[in-house]
């Protein structure tokens, strides 16, 4: 109970006076190191009711470290962008790089406060998805390396009217009383309840509660203080419990059962034919995309595949069909250091389509398991992990009536050298040939084991993966094309 | 007159055959360089009525080039988020790094073309200043290395009537006609009249138009991709035509007269009178930050005066009155590689607020003629064209109803030294402690000389400077309130 938080605990002058710079001296030290190693980031949420001192806090943090790398964020209702967005898109985008500290004004939880305090009937579903949301979230920052520091200030009914009462007594202060303020301290006893429901049901050990008692300013100041140095030096908010997954075993015999035919069955396509129906295919998908309804969706279409594969036309022959307002294709390559800095979805999130909108991922978050995890370049739990953080990151797209379409374009070693050849006799087709395709084409086994594994794992209900033999272009065309219609027809109806 | 360029020209088979592949290799070459020289970015703006092929010569470019570095945008009715900043923040926000290129469908002429299309009744000083907001934003681009391609493609009105009809004709293409192409067609004249008028008044040296007959389907590919060629080898686009701004003498007689007092004339505060008088300031500007019309405006405030001027002390006192959902402090430190690959002010542009909104920038744009004109990190050119660009881009916020506050801290050399060598002395605030602090520290005079042009060229009456004597930590603080104050105040009144 939130009550039993409150101590009353004062410090005298002395004992303030004696603690501060010794706080102070450590946060700066811990903050000097997590800029120096750049191995962990830190958020800090701050929750508190109205007059608990939530922004004296912030301020007295600001004062005692070194600002200019702590940025701190308050949220108003979410704007039209926002909305478009999955709910906590808005959160994403301002995770901290590596090194750095972000400190949020009621963060994640104000949305989910402010609906339990004023929606008083609010279906319960809804809630339990939004603490599901809100558990994912912060398991995988932590398993990313960012230490969530979630923090309460609590104070009893008489202190906070007695503090709200004399700020509005003096002429120069009564500014700091607001509206809102008001609205609260009049329903007490309806906003202890939804903190305390809330702070119970999004407990969760990597990313634990604390409750501080707001009667002192300066213990409350101090004890702050200190949640955000054990924070910084990486003693809370590390204990990363991420869920399984299947068992290896179990991981390996669904990705023995993928298949990644690369020829098609049934006749090839002759030419006129192939012009027809893919006019057909286009025409279908364009009315889709302007049927009213579909401004309620939006269609994020990921591209995976070996080189050569065909994946540059097959995303060209749909966008030939769309309104050039209403898509966009993002080539995805090596991480910037900005991205790398930041969880590993990070720079995917910011590409995510407004409503009625296409956002094409030629390469994707999927570079995680395929190329990272071939080339060594993330360490084995991180990939390992990713497949279920992957999975997340879908469902939360798709509860958003985001539609999530992907393809793998299954082409044969055979029919890759022989486009290879092909670029390289063509002067015209240099810009596609790279010596690090030939690397990669040594590596033919160990990717088609990463993408089975890959399809095994990721190939859930809301998101599931169109396989499609790619080693006769235009059949594969208009296969991604009819795949894709159907996909978007079945959401719409 | 538009219908002049229709010269009908058309290509044989053959012809194109012949012409094509050498196109296609001079672009992929000119493509590979920009790449590598990374000395200048492209934008390429394409506009055109219905049917004359803009669509169709976009796709045929993505062919031609490595289409992984072009990046092709449309741009919808501005959003919420778009219409709470200045008309053109939305495509400051795609302007490519250098090295590649980036191709706007009728990019910022598109709104300059459906308001004079649509709303005949349109005040012509409006329309006036959209066109002096288009020729800066060309003129400041060009300068800046962007290459700025604006091509429109033409066709006559049968042809226009022949193309739909044929689409519409037939049950597979009928998608490609779209309600907005036939109210453009049944409007021909006024929509062409419209287009004609925009050109002439938009053409300018340094970004010329370039008319192209979209008749012949391979005659008008090649045109655009000849004019594309040009741009990307520097050839056309480059002809950077600045205004001059003040004549030297002009400005270093302006600069002589500028003051930068570190001492403010009469008494000093007592701390009990300080605390007073802060909290009436901070209740003034709380309150005037809440008042309803401030939600029309936004505030952006500029610091920027010597190390250790106290430029962050009073920021704080600043945000100690307003909700944290309501600013946003941005420290301004060396650009990322991001940001050096683009023009000058694109990082700026980014945090602009929303409406009812403060950004405050603890040093700022104006580093160009600060710290990058002392160090020499910008050439000359560079940093004294940035006076008029700044004015210029400060128009534009005010324009948009942004206050915009600027904030000379000027602090004397043995304030400042007193200052360090108490930071040296404090462990506490040793993160405030730079060697380079003490380097900047000996090019003294040469920052005041700065300082003093600074001030002389841009204290525009739009967006003035405020010099505070910063000797005096309080009363500093108190001046700044003060003057933040009245400037919100005389906007809302």
């Amino acid at each position: 109970m939130l009550h039993e938080a409150l101590s009353g605990r004062r410090l005298t002058k002395l004992e303030y006076e004696h603690e501060l710079p010794q706080l102070q001296d450590k946060l700066l030290d811990a903050q000097f190191e997590l800029r120096k190693e750049r191995a962990r980031a830190v958020v800090m949420i701050l929750t508190g009711i109205p007059a608990a001192g939530r922004s004296e806090v912030v301020n007295e943090l600001l004062g005692w470290l070194d600002p200019k790398f702590v940025t701190v964020y308050g949220f108003r209702e979410p704007n039209e962008v926002e909305r478009q967005r999955p709910p906590l898109w808005r959160y994403w985008r301002v995770m901290p790089p590596k090194g750095r500290i972000v400190i949020l004004h009621g963060g994640w939880y104000d949305d989910f406060l402010t609906a339990s305090v004023r929606k008083r009937g609010r279906p319960a579903a809804a809630a339990r998805r939004e603490v599901d949301r809100i558990q994912r979230l912060e398991r995988m920052l932590v398993a990313d390396g960012v230490a969530v520091l979630k923090i309460h200030l609590h104070i009893g009914p008489e202190l906070q009217q007695r503090r709200l009462r004399r700020l509005s007594k003096d002429k120069t202060t009564r500014w700091r009383v607001t509206a809102e303020d008001q609205w609260y301290a009049r329903h007490y006893g309806r906003v202890e309840r939804a903190f305390e429901h809330c702070l119970e049901v999004t407990q969760q050990p990597c990313a634990p509660w604390h409750v501080i008692d707001g009667t002192d300013r300066q213990h409350r100041a101090l004890e702050v203080g200190r949640v955000l140095l054990e924070g910084i030096e990486g003693r809370i908010g590390t204990a990363a419990a991420r869920p399984a997954g299947p068992s290896p075993a179990k991981a390996r015999s669904l990705a023995a059962r993928v298949r990644l035919p690369t020829v098609m069955r049934g006749p090839a396509v002759a030419e006129e034919d192939y012009d027809r129906r893919l006019e057909e295919l286009q025409g279908r998908l364009a009315l889709l995309s302007r049927r009213r309804k579909f401004a309620g969706h939006s269609v994020v279409a990921v591209f995976e595949g070996m080189d050569a594969a065909g994946k540059g036309g097959a995303i060209r022959r749909i966008t030939a069909s769309l309104d050039a307002r209403q898509y966009r294709v993002v080539p995805i390559s090596a991480p910037t250091p900005e991205e790398i800095a930041r969880p590993y979805l990070w720079r995917f999130w910011f590409q995510l389509p407004p409503r009625g909108n296409y956002t094409i991922f030629d390469r994707s978050w999927y570079g995680r398991v395929l190329v990272e995890r071939v080339h060594g370049l993330a360490a084995k739990p991180d990939w390992r992990r990713a497949y279920g953080e992957i999975n997340e990151f879908e469902l939360e797209l798709t509860e958003h009536r985001v539609i999530v379409a992907k393809f793998w374009m299954s082409v044969s070693p055979a029919e890759q050298l022989a486009r290879f050849r092909e670029r390289d006799r063509n002067p015209l087709k240099r810009f596609k040939v790279d010596p690090e395709d030939w690397r990669n084409r040594k590596e033919w086994k160990e990717y088609q084991a990463a993408a089975r594994d890959m399809i095994a794992l990721t190939n859930t209900s809301h998101a599931p993966w169109a396989v499609v033999p790619a080693d006769d272009k235009r059949r594969a065309r208009l296969e991604v094309l009819r795949v894709l219609c159907d996909r978007v027809e079945a959401a719409l109806d």
